[in-house]
Formats: structure tokens, sequence, C-alpha cells
């Protein structure tokens, strides 16, 4: 049988092995998960509780609408819902922006080493990549690769703070160099980690109300699945003015997000207790594994995020992974971005003295 | 700012409005819901302590290899789990069978009024559409038209029961028809509401395993949202050949189904009981809407399905719609499908009691 061309240049993406199947497989009591950047506190419990009172409605199709929680996001925001689009994580609002500005004859840009699914959505369409020389984020060189190719780019995306390096620019920054991107050109700024950027300096902040009243041919892109918990309800959304907005609801399937996860994704964003647990723990656990990089000689990015990248000179990071995951803790292998490196997520104190133990030991 | 061209051709997808949004407008106490084709008996119970169960791993990415639930439908149907691909919806699988096989200079087939997003998806490539004359399935009209532009059509659609009028073709007749089709056209069995058919009579039962060892270009589309009461959590699947497949999975975007709804539906499956009582009473109650049509002489077509639809000479489908919404009965009115006619969910029996009693009203 024959299929469309552009797929055969697709390489069907492999995702990690699960908890369960790796503790089967290496004979485990206890597997360490700190490879997705979930959130370590698990669920929040307001978030747990509306699951658990919504079971009973899970044989209902969703509100397509998504009022409710289109309306909590406006609150927090200050925006309003015509300006918000839901998605099955904050993924499917990527795949909009690279279905709706490109195609094989077009480009896109980004910094040398970002987040995997930009590639992955323009790879699926034939679109060309421009990467610049640094791995993270320098507005100097994005400028220059933009200006020799504007006429191709049509979509820029910044990660703020970066998946997966952990560096963060400035909002400030960033705004100056929004004012040198043509109007037909629309920048994603991907905020899945900014509320832990803004923590730790409020400089990071980006405001999307500020952002997309500012600059018209901007989108700002949130997820529910790391502060707020619920990385496997698969709940992110976009900001944008209305008209992306309403370009974007064209390509959208109807009922892209079940209800369970539309009620769960309203109680968390609520649920500011569990919000601020994780990001004072967050930075406070951090801390150690910068101790700890300094106490072995090991390089890394000061992170923003909710996890730190370790590069290695002599080390191999694949071997060194491997021997961790023998040892029950899964860490994420940069191997496949072509560096290096280990990105390890910041768990709870618990799972990071785990990491710790079992890295001294095999390093 | 400039989008890509063909978007300019598509309509955003208006869905139907929520039962607490009608209460509300509508000022009501009571609204019943017979409009979506749910399953009205709920939650299976043993999918609802699965979602209950699992709550607090709300946080974790669902496992993206879905072994556990492509294992449970293996078994099933007597398959393997490189046969399955699991989607958001059946819909999803929608999706990529358009996107795989067609576009702007290609064409697929239908039957005069079936499921919209065949149309939907197709739309927003630029796909060309055959439609028979009949409304209905008719396997003779079908295969002319297949064969005047098999040049063209590389996708059919058969809908078997069709939604939204519900009648069914007889599994060997399909199987005859495929004995005419190109290797290289795609057929989709879409089988949403196929345990339905099978239940009232088996010659309607599409065997997935037979059919795909038989004719290598078909793939069966079935759907955790009707039967197994689960409309809510986006959870379908497509079966076909190993080759296949593996295209499809090209397409699929990571995490495409939550990690909720993967336990719920391998609940769902293994819910004998809740399933036999969903049969049961579901063609119990049909035969009231029979009789009730017979009484008011109102044509419809034997319905396979969980719904019935009533066509109308002299009332007005949208006037009746609009009248029963007031008085807390929503039902789908089919004047989108040029029909005037509208299409009702079998309920419980005080919900049918209810539409007969509103539905006499205003008739």
């Amino acid at each position: 049988m024959q299929f469309n061309p552009f797929l055969k240049a697709i390489k069907t993406y492999e995702s990690g092995k699960d908890i369960d199947l790796i503790a089967k497989e290496y004979g485990l009591n206890e597997v360490i998960k700190l490879a997705s950047n979930e959130n370590p506190y698990g669920v929040s419990p307001k978030a747990k509780r509306a699951i658990i009172d919504h079971a009973h409605l899970a044989y209902l199709y969703p509100d397509d609408t998504m009022s409710e929680l289109k309306q909590a996001l406006a609150k927090r925001y200050n925006i309003l819902n015509e300006n918000i689009i839901i998605g099955s994580g904050s993924d499917q609002i990527i795949e909009y922006i690279v279905h709706a500005k490109l195609d094989h004859s077009k480009a896109y840009l980004q910094c040398g080493v970002s987040f995997a699914m930009y590639e992955i959505y323009a790879k699926q369409l034939g679109v060309k990549v421009y990467k610049t020389p640094s791995l993270t984020h320098d507005l100097n060189e994005l400028g220059e690769l933009y200006q020799k190719h504007k006429n191709e780019i049509k979509v820029i995306f910044l990660c703020l703070p970066n998946n997966p390096l952990g560096e963060c620019l400035d909002a400030n920054a960033v705004f100056e160099f929004l004012e040198n991107i043509d109007d037909d050109c629309l920048v994603a700024i991907d905020g899945a980690y900014n509320e832990f950027a803004a923590f730790k300096d409020d400089k990071k902040r980006i405001d999307p109300k500020e952002l997309i009243n500012k600059f018209q041919n901007t989108i700002y892109l949130g997820t529910f699945s790391k502060l707020y918990g619920l990385g496997g309800m698969r709940v992110g959304y976009g900001i944008a003015c209305k008209e992306i907005i309403d370009v974007f609801c064209k390509l959208r399937a109807p009922f892209n997000v079940t209800n369970l996860s539309l009620k769960a994704a309203v109680a968390a964003l609520n649920d500011d207790e569990f919000v601020q647990k994780t990001l004072e723990n967050n930075f406070s656990q951090m801390r150690l594994y910068e101790d700890f990089a300094q106490k072995y000689q090991i390089k890394y990015i000061p992170s923003y995020t909710n996890f730190i990248t370790y590069f290695f000179d002599k080390k191999n990071s694949t071997d060194l992974s491997e021997k961790l995951l023998k040892n029950g803790i899964i860490i994420r292998n940069l191997q496949s971005y072509g560096l290096n490196a280990v990105r390890i997520s910041i768990g709870t104190a618990y799972e990071n003295s785990r990491f710790f133990e079992e890295f001294s030991k095999n390093f």
C-alpha cells in the first residue's frame, strides 16, 4: 500500500519505559523515575479530589467549549476566554502552530538544543529547521539567522526556560528581540516551565497578557503537566490574540481533552498551597544537585526549571544512564540530542538522595 | 498574519451545549441528554473503580507503549499487539487514515449520509469527497462510484452500523464488496456501534481478525465511547495489518491518551455484566421508540445502534428540537446533514418516558 511520501522521513517516537516494566525487567523492588520532569509530589490534593468526584461522569462527552477551564485561565492571566485554546498537552498546540503556519516550503527557527517536539512535528510536514550554533538561547544568533532567512522562517520557538538545558532568557530581552521580528512570523513562547523560572527570578516571568498585547504575532504556551502535577491527564493551552486562536480552533478536533482532565486542571490551578510547596522544595533540592555537581566536578547550566542537566567530559552518558537504570534510577540520557549529558528531574528529598547514592557508586 | 490557505475552507466545529449550560440558560431543574449516543447507564462500575484507584497517579505521563490496553484488546480479538493503535477516540484514527492516505489530489468515498468526522478531516486537507445518491449504505452504488473514480479514491469509509442513520450491512456482503477494491485503497470499517449490531443480529458482526487477515487493505475502528461508557475519556482504536499500524504510529503524537483513560478502558472491556445489561436494555427500550413512531406515523430506519432516527414530512426538525430543548430534552437535529430528521439516543426507561411525554406534547 502507498502512503503519503512525507511519512517515509518520519521516525516513530520511542517513549521511555514505564516504571512497572522496568521493575519487572530488572527485578527491582523500587524504581525512581527522574526522567520526565513530572511533579515529584504527585497530584495536587484538590485535583485528585476533582477526579474522584467526577469519575461517575466519565461516560459523558467533555464540554467542548471548555468554558470552565478557559474561565479559570482567563482569570489567572487577566485575559478573555477568546484568547485561549486548550490542547491535549501543550504539545498539541505546537502541532497546531506547525500545521497552521508551515509546510515543506517554509522553515522554523530554534536555539541549538530545545524541546524535541518542535522538530518532530515540523518533520512530519517536511519543514526546514534552522538552529543556532549555540546550544542555549542566544538572541544575537537567533536574530542573525532570522534576518538571513526571514523569507522562509515563519515560526520561531523560544523555550523559556529551555528544555532540556534549563537556562532562561530575561523577559525584557525577549520583548526587545520581538521588536525586530516581522508580523507574519509567529513566535511561540513555550512557558511549560515558566512558573519555575519566575519563582527563582521574577525577571524571567513572561506575562501572557503583556506579550500578546504588545506583539500580535506571538503565542504563549502553558501546561498542567509540570508544576500542576497532571502529566498523565494531558492538558496544555495556548494564549494569543483572537485572530490566531480562531484559526487554531479550526485545527482542533472536537473533544481533544477528557472531561476529567478539564475538571482536574481547574482544581489544580486553584491549589496554591500545593503549587507553593512544589516550587519551594524544587529549588531547595536543586541546590543539592548543584553542590553534588561541584563536588564531582561535573559541568551544569544553572537551571530555572524542575530538572538539571549534567554534562560529562570523560564518562559516557549512555553507560551511566544504563548503570543507574539497572539500579532502579531512571534519568534522561541526552545522547539523542547529540549531547554527552543527562537530564535529571528534581525529585523528592528521598528520591534525590537515592540518585546521589547510586550516581556516586557508578561515576 | 498569513495562515496555510487550506484553513480558509474549514468551518470551526461547533459542539452541542453542555447539560449544565442548558439547565442554566432555560432555568431547568432536569436536563435529559439523548443527543450524543453515550451509555445511559453511565460508567461501568469496574471502570469507575479503576479511575478512582489510579487518580493518585495522574501526575505521571501515560505508558506510551499502551501495552496493557493493547494486550486486553489483542486477547479480546485474538490478534497481536502490533495490529493495534490506540487513539484519543476512534476519531483520531480517522485523522490518521486521512493524513496517511489522502491529500488535495485524492478522494474518499462514503454513503450519502455518514459520520461527520470523515468529511471534517478530509476537508482540512482539501480532499475530494464522493457520496452515493442513497443516504444509507448501498454496496452497488458504492461499487459503481469506486470503479468510476478508482484512480482518485484512496480511502473508503463504511460505517457499520451507520451513524447517524442506524442501518447496518451484513458482514458477508461487506466481504464480497471488498473483493473488488484495489489493494492500494484503504477501506475503513467503522465499528463504533458494531457491538450493538452484532447483539441484535449476528450477521452484522465484523470480526476484525477475519477482516484484516482476508484484506490487508482494511482497518477496523472501535471505540470505548459508546457501549463501554467512556465518552468523556477519549479512547478508541484501530486494528489493521502491521504495515498499516506502523505507518499510523508515525502520525501518533506521544501520550495521546491519558493514563486514567487507559486504565478505565481495560476495566470497561472486562465488565461483561455492565455490557450485557446495556445491550439488553438498549434493544428492549428501542422497541418503545419503534412503537411510538408507528403510533405517530413517523418514518424511521430500523436501528442496529443505541440511537434511532425519526424522519419528518410536515413537522420541522429544527423547531421540534428547540421545543424539546426548552423542556429539558436534548436530541440531535440532523438539519446540518441536510435531513428533516432527528437522532435520539436510547436512554434509560425514565429518560425515554420523558422524551415520549414531551414529544407528544410538541408534535
